[in-house]
């Protein structure tokens, strides 16, 4: 038989943001700044937007690398922080892991600064104890193109699987019948082209 | 033994194309316009001349996502044609899926607009049903190079091969003596050096 | 002596914002969406802060070309708005020459789509009549950097200074102190590496 | 008084073709052979939409260089063509020379393959004969970019304008009211993402 | 234990040149054309240096494609000469594998143009007949560095080796100590850097 | 189960640096030279840090190859230096095999100059005897991109994993609590965006 | 006659440093921060090789910009220091524009973070004043490649020199007999690739 | 009347070749070394087709530099040959001044390595001088494409022309007829794209 696809299922899945620091952003070099800004707030809305389970964490938050984007703690106001006091990879911190599987989710979609450190090492620890690993490359961020491709090379090879937060959200919502104001409303926010879409089609069907 | 080639043979493949929309095609920005036009027309070309099965698609057609490419159209006029009402993965259709099926061929050649979405989804799905999967690159397109080759791990990470319009073209016709001219058209109307190349030869051997 | 300095003054500057039309935006390929959306509306947001006349302007907005962007015309409801009937050239509409001249300003501040059209006719056109002409570049944008190159060197040639939106504000403002929030809060909004400098910066001043 | 504005005027406006032989466009590879083709085919419709006289000519056209592209010698086949017998510079040809003074234009809207010595050439000669010269970047091709950034260099030091085939259009239409069909076809033929944008609009407009 | 290295041996190892053709070549777009030249024959080079036996075949050559590059044919003079008729893969030639089989080798060194044609169809069907494949990536072309990527993709999920014309030198080469003049002139006829490394040496131990 | 994280470990790993000599680095061209110099060293800055083992090896250094780049030498005085008569692959040769198994650690981390030959070859045997191999790609260097992902894509296949130094840096470190200066110092030598933010967080914790 | 050749002469030129502040440098990204950081410590080397006077001036930098990068400042410890209160041009402030002419040079050699700003402005001042104002290019960073473009356009429209750290310590030092060893450390320090030169270099011809 | 053209005449042409040492070029990473290396040559062989005056000067060839690229050296025998002492602006060395206008000629066709220190000071000087300048654009090389456009601009400011090998090759030419087989042999030694299309013309008109 084929290929088992392993899919996003929006009953199934949480969300850990690791590492968007003020102070670490600096390091973001692979993507530029407009963009991976919104991408990082386009994965959070999509978080929020599918109530998945969302877990917050920081590495020495109160040092050179800075805290957490303001605009992710007032987001998240509710969800588990763990400012972790010395753990680089936020697997090896237990009350980390405790909110992870707290969740009760067995897929885990991981989004951090950087990505072969913050993202890579919590995600080869999840796929080793069997969890499903999405990694939403596009709001993960490093030095440059070629620090990213060897650290997604890393993780593809221990079976986590490549994502966007676009595909993220569209593997998730399934059929827009669901509701399409709220998926509309999720592109139109973070990608210009779709919203001069909906600008364009709004003013013809619905008059001036 | 050696690993099987899984080789594309026109009597057991069929086409799919996934949501080429009007409006959808502002978002494709990894690839040129001009040059992915040419791609997708060279693919529905490639379609027709092989007389492939092929299979239109479209999602939400009727709102800012625009109407089918009418190129597209009008060249498969009695193609199945499903307008998607909702699904976003087009496999999630059913009248999609008894169309593929109906057409009782195994190997499937997908492009569509967006890759990590409209063509990696459906491709997802029909790889665990155990089809072989052939993703048409260049007929394909998405928000940037990085969502590309993240969508392409994901793709290949299940079993699919990537291939060209021009690969696929060559792998179905596997001898040039089945038809010179034919397949001499489908490149010189698609690949300006080509034709550049039958226009030299051309004006030498025929003369003036 | 030396070579004049034609610096930018509040006080003698006028914006004009050429043709930001929601189909229009869909031709830029020489800026990445994200950023280009970023530049314009921070252009916007100076324009508005430092209170200069601006004038907005669309090409056929009943057509394909679509309607202006929602945002500017938000952002400025008592500026005078200029849709011309068919003129191309902003310059060959005198409702637009009017509205120009009736600012008083002899200082340009130009921006708009497609770079080498909607902003270098009138460009070109306002240095015949002696106007200073400023291109803000970045909220400008083409088909891709050679026509962005071309498009440039026309303007320089015939007297254009290319500017970028945040070159401007600098220039205009002068002196941080004539207001520190006021700047600092226009960078913080359109410039993610400087709000995280902000973030960071009064964090540790701030104290939890 | 500020510095005048040579705009392309279509009453006083030749093209000037050199050298888009099958054999050179090998050459060419500082734009992407579809994109390219496209470009030299849109100038070639728009000189027609405007009743431009045009001149043809070419470079040794029965060697190595290859015949003109079949296509514009189908679409003008009253021009003044000339097969140059040796002659590098198109200006050093009596015939040409003869041939643009016969048009009585004195603004010459020149492209060619390649950029540095084909279009530079003949530009360099008519600018010292006080023509007005515009040069369609993007229906002109060279090596490399480095080897056109240098020739566009040169060029413009003697005075040349840079323009786009799309520049070169809008300039000399003026205003959309004299034909809004026609110049709207031009763009939708050579213009992909316009042509979404008609379609998307004529769907909504005159759909069902 | 560990993975087995499949290391190449000058003992086992053949040499195919798929289609290295004069009008062939201008579809090659993904390398410079220098470079590409330089590369080609550089493997040739080193294919006659280490006496690997050499197979060289042609699509249509009497075609548009036009002929072999003369430059192989005369390295090469009594080196199996196969003229398809009209196969794509050259695998489907059965004079082609009688030829790579009447070698005796099970190596197999293969480049060709274009990539994902000419190269991967019969790399793929090599390795279904369990040869051992190594493709020479820089002595292979095609349309672009996305083409480029699909097609190496697709082999190496079949079990091909990505190799450079340097890297198989050494690989064959084991030591240096075998022959240095030898392997020393390869490199400093085909890599300037390295020629000028043996420039500035010599020129200091055995100057003046 | 899920797919065991092989993880670097400090008591475990040993590194391995292959031909950074001064001639073979004016080969390298897919990395900055102010960056890859950087990077070299900071790889031996954390060799250094962590206490690894670390072996030197050369190849032909009285020769163009040019001798081993000064500042490695210096900083590993005691360091095991095997100047290979002729092995190309360093593994070939017994003295560094010995070296290596000397140090009994099971991981090796790999840097070199050129990637394909310096780095590969001794990867992909060390990987045949069942050790785990790192190869820290920012600290190897090569031709180009294109030979870059040639060799990473071999000796991904055989089962390497690709590290950045930072990356290693981190695994090997685990907690910033073992060392918090240690670690900030490597960073600070060697990043200079984290420089800037330690400068920064100084100056505005320690006052003046 | 020809155009002047207006020459760096190291007794009548001095160096502007302005706004090279920690928290500034995270905002420049048309330079690589490794080859950025290099390049401002050999213009600084430079400066005091040369003896040339050298003034440093820093934006707020008790707010998010930070201090100046304190190599810079322990290189110059007697050099004018001017933190400006608020003035974004350095032009502006008169302790700036004092300790300039206090100098009494009238070569301006100057760099700067970012260059449409703390370069262009005081440029452009400086050259009003007759002052013959040289760039160094490579040690003045922005936003990106498209901000840094406009920005030397304005620039040089204005008449200022760009320049390279390298062609400016050639062009000051003359002739290498004025101090062998002085320059060619310099080059060391700051060009890899000149560095191994002179490794390979003296290995060879002062022996082992 | 129009701006004259300075029109490079084989009669009144020499050519400047500056410092292409075997050590100098590993500093050369604006262009490609194959590249480089083939359009040095061409250069070389264009002044020995034309009969150019050529000068050959050296920057501290007994040192790191290194020696005249050997081929440079071997293709002209008789030239003047100036091994700088010291001087690193060869204009300023009295015996290289006085062998170019010894040649009698007035437009001097300079290239050397690096573009803004070895090319463009004597550029500067001689058109100080009044003679006229062309730069070989592509025969020279620097340390990366920021640097290049830098001295570019400098160069062009003080009146210098920029060229290509292949544009100064035509404009020397004038005409085809002059000697066909002559400049076509030098196409096709530095051309390979040229190569081919002979290759293919010949088989077809010479062919059996």
């Amino acid at each position: 038989m084929g290929k088992q696809y392993n899919r996003l299922d929006k009953d199934n899945a949480a969300v850990l943001l690791v590492d968007h620091q003020a102070g670490l952003l600096s390091l973001v070099r692979d993507i530029d700044p407009d963009k991976f800004k919104n991408n990082v707030l386009a994965l959070a809305d999509l978080a929020k937007y599918f109530n998945l389970p969302t877990i917050l964490t920081t590495s020495f938050e109160t040092g050179p690398n800075g805290p957490l984007v303001p605009e992710l703690k007032a987001m998240f106001p509710d969800a588990p922080y763990i400012a972790r006091p010395g753990q680089i990879n936020a697997w090896d911190n237990e009350d980390f892991v405790a909110a992870v599987k707290a969740t009760g989710k067995k897929q885990l979609i991981i989004a951090g600064v950087v990505t072969e450190v913050c993202v890579a090492f919590p995600a080869l620890s999840a796929l080793e104890e069997d969890f499903e690993v999405f990694i939403v490359t596009d709001a993960s961020g490093t030095f440059n193109a070629m620090t990213r491709d060897a650290a997604w090379d890393r993780m593809t090879s221990a079976g986590a699987q490549l994502m966007t937060w676009f595909g993220t959200a569209c593997e998730l919502h399934r059929d827009w019948r669901n509701d399409i104001e709220g998926l509309g409303n999720l592109f139109s926010n973070h990608i210009p082209d779709y919203r001069n879409l909906i600008t364009s089609y709004s003013t013809l069907t619905e008059g001036q």
